[in-house]
């Protein structure tokens, strides 16, 4: 195991009509009026942003909306808002939706404290150590951003996808309540599906050892995600698999069952972020590309893992198989559970020709070459896993 | 699953040579002077306290020192510290020990702030709402009190040990070095192991459903700290052993794998508490007699669950055999493997005659009764599980 320091703060409020509590939330920490970010309006027909509303009135915390942030939520959004927030002179910020909009706010929070442009805290140009609190009602459990300090932008003028991670943007409180959940089309479950469980491959199968508590839990986590994914596009409405698909993917990246196993691996979150940054793809639909194309390419480099990974998670019979038969098999039979989740699992499946592959990767080089850390993988290496993963 | 609030504020820093970290944290929260409590002495044998000693002086934090804290600590040492960080109006705690030592930290906290007798907080007479900042070096895993919100003090002059939970008593800041604890013998780290397998059994077996992925990663615990458990009796001086069996006694009562499934039941631990408070047994000792006996008294309550158990930790093989038989084998597996670890499993082995039941039972019901969740048990219950346990 290696050395760690864990400490998150996040206060978790979790389960059926929570979402209530959020105006007492904020106003016990002193804030008078917050900015409140939202996404393409859904929350309006699902009854969302009504409790929210009233929820910050009955507190007496004043707000201003900006709302309309998207799906690979875009640079100039984060910007409009930041400047509401000052105009506005709002203390924290809210977010009301799914990693998206999570993100967004996040961006403004750290936005709002610095004269310079955010898209430094992207480029680490910048790094952040204040933030305006951010407060967060989630609508659509996906990215685990609700329970981390991370958050993901594109640039969109010049098409760069980037990521950062700050313990100043750790959410102060976070509700989740998935009965809100219900509604979500199964496109979207199965996109959160794999964004979990690609989160949890980066530090399962990043190559550190002694890391058998963190990994039994791992594999306790995937089986389960696996189970309910099932279950909830079967029935959308199911309460308890809702529940368990939710708290899953806060667990899958809130920095709690990877303590002791380093950073992670990155590398398929580096190539995905290229993909859709350049297609109209959603991060889970790059991921279930990616990520088989990864484990193939990498596979004989950690043997073992993805030996227990086929036995332990992917349910395949080791009898008289070899160790890379058992490997092959489990990369196999998770490609096929993306597929029949309805994903695409090659770049022909989402409408991108092989012949795309050099501008990818040329998306990809953008930022500092090797990534990744069970392999580090160079221009040719990121090539090569594409072209596995073309058809 | 049930709904949930979750929130552990405790900094974990976790691994070798991490000790000396413990000035820095202190000096950057702007304490300027701490009460440093500690046991019996063997801190100084291993070293921990110069490394302490030195952290604080090189960070400029002066300190005054109560040690002498035993095993199933008592309110009187409690009162004495109190009485020295008040004269010498220090602005925090700092516990070095294992979790008498801690609690104990955790108990003067509390009542340094407190204006009547302490006990109150034990008694709930008391409610703190406040604490000073409790800083921790573990040198013993076993209780999990160096990530949570309880304390257990026995209060010698009336003969009760009582636990308290409030969430100003989180420590702060916990170093976990895993490598002080090489020299421990094999009889604390087999009370640690039962421990922190009793913590995670209190909620796995407390009878709340839909907790699938919650169960999960408890099995996954539970089946690491047996796998390293056995390691650490064969070579005490494994760091990797000492490393898995540390994180996951903290793992077992942080609140993590238990989010979601309530309270727990916490009838063990009540049974248990009225024995080492009446005779000379160490909590893990006491735990080793009572969790067999109240499985067996409370398993046909909970079949499927108790089957589960005995399938996914105990490893029993299901075959042809009713959910009855593999249940009472995982049970039987279990309490044969305290025994293996040379934990007593029966009042006799504990030198506890069987006449003397009536006066653990009274004990007990010192406290509100039923006590437990999954079965609400009255003193007749109390009573046929020790008997059950006696011999």
């Amino acid at each position: 195991m290696l050395n760690f320091t864990f400490h998150n703060p996040t206060k978790i409020i979790f389960g059926r009509n929570t979402i209530g509590t959020i105006g007492e939330e904020i106003a016990k920490d002193g804030h008078k009026k917050v900015l409140m970010v939202y996404g393409m309006g859904s929350i309006k027909k699902t009854g969302v942003y009504e409790l929210v509303v009233n929820s910050l009135k009955s507190h007496g915390v004043e707000f201003v909306e900006v709302g309309g942030v998207k799906p690979n939520p875009v640079l100039s959004k984060v910007v409009e808002a930041v400047n509401v927030a000052r105009k506005e002179k709002v203390t924290a910020i809210l977010g009301v939706g799914g990693g998206s909009t999570i993100d967004t706010a996040k961006a403004v929070a750290v936005g709002v404290l610095y004269e310079g442009n955010v898209w430094d805290a992207f480029t680490k140009k910048y790094q952040p150590e204040k933030a305006l609190p951010v407060y967060v009602v989630l609508t659509l459990s996906a990215t685990g951003t609700e329970m981390n300090p991370n958050a993901v932008i594109t640039n969109e003028e010049t098409g760069e996808k980037y990521g950062m991670s700050y313990p100043c943007i750790y959410p102060k409180v976070s509700i989740i309540d998935p009965s809100v959940q219900f509604h979500l089309p199964p496109k979207q479950t199965a996109n959160g599906a794999v964004d979990a469980m690609a989160h949890i491959f980066e530090y399962y199968f990043s190559g550190v050892e002694n890391t058998d508590v963190q990994d039994e839990m791992a594999e306790g986590v995937l089986r389960t995600i696996i189970r309910y994914t099932e279950k909830l596009l079967n029935d959308p409405t199911d309460y308890e698999a809702r529940a368990q698909f939710a708290w899953c993917t806060t667990l899958a990246l809130n920095g709690f069952i990877s303590a002791g196993v380093g950073g992670g691996d990155w590398a398929c979150h580096a190539i995905e972020h290229a993909l859709s940054a350049l297609y109209d793809i959603a991060h889970g639909e790059g991921l279930a590309i990616v990520v088989p194309a990864w484990m193939k390419y990498t596979m004989m480099r950690n043997l073992k893992k993805f030996q227990r990974f086929a036995e332990e998670v992917m349910e395949i019979t080791p009898d008289g198989k070899s160790s890379v038969q058992i490997a092959a098999e489990g990369i196999e039979k998770l490609k096929a559970w993306f597929a029949s989740i309805g994903q695409p699992t090659t770049l022909k499946d989402a409408g991108i020709p092989r012949e795309e592959i050099p501008k990818i990767v040329e998306n990809v080089a953008k930022r500092t070459l090797p990534i990744g850390k069970l392999v580090k993988l160079d221009k040719e290496d990121i090539v090569r896993i594409l072209e596995i993963g073309a058809s």
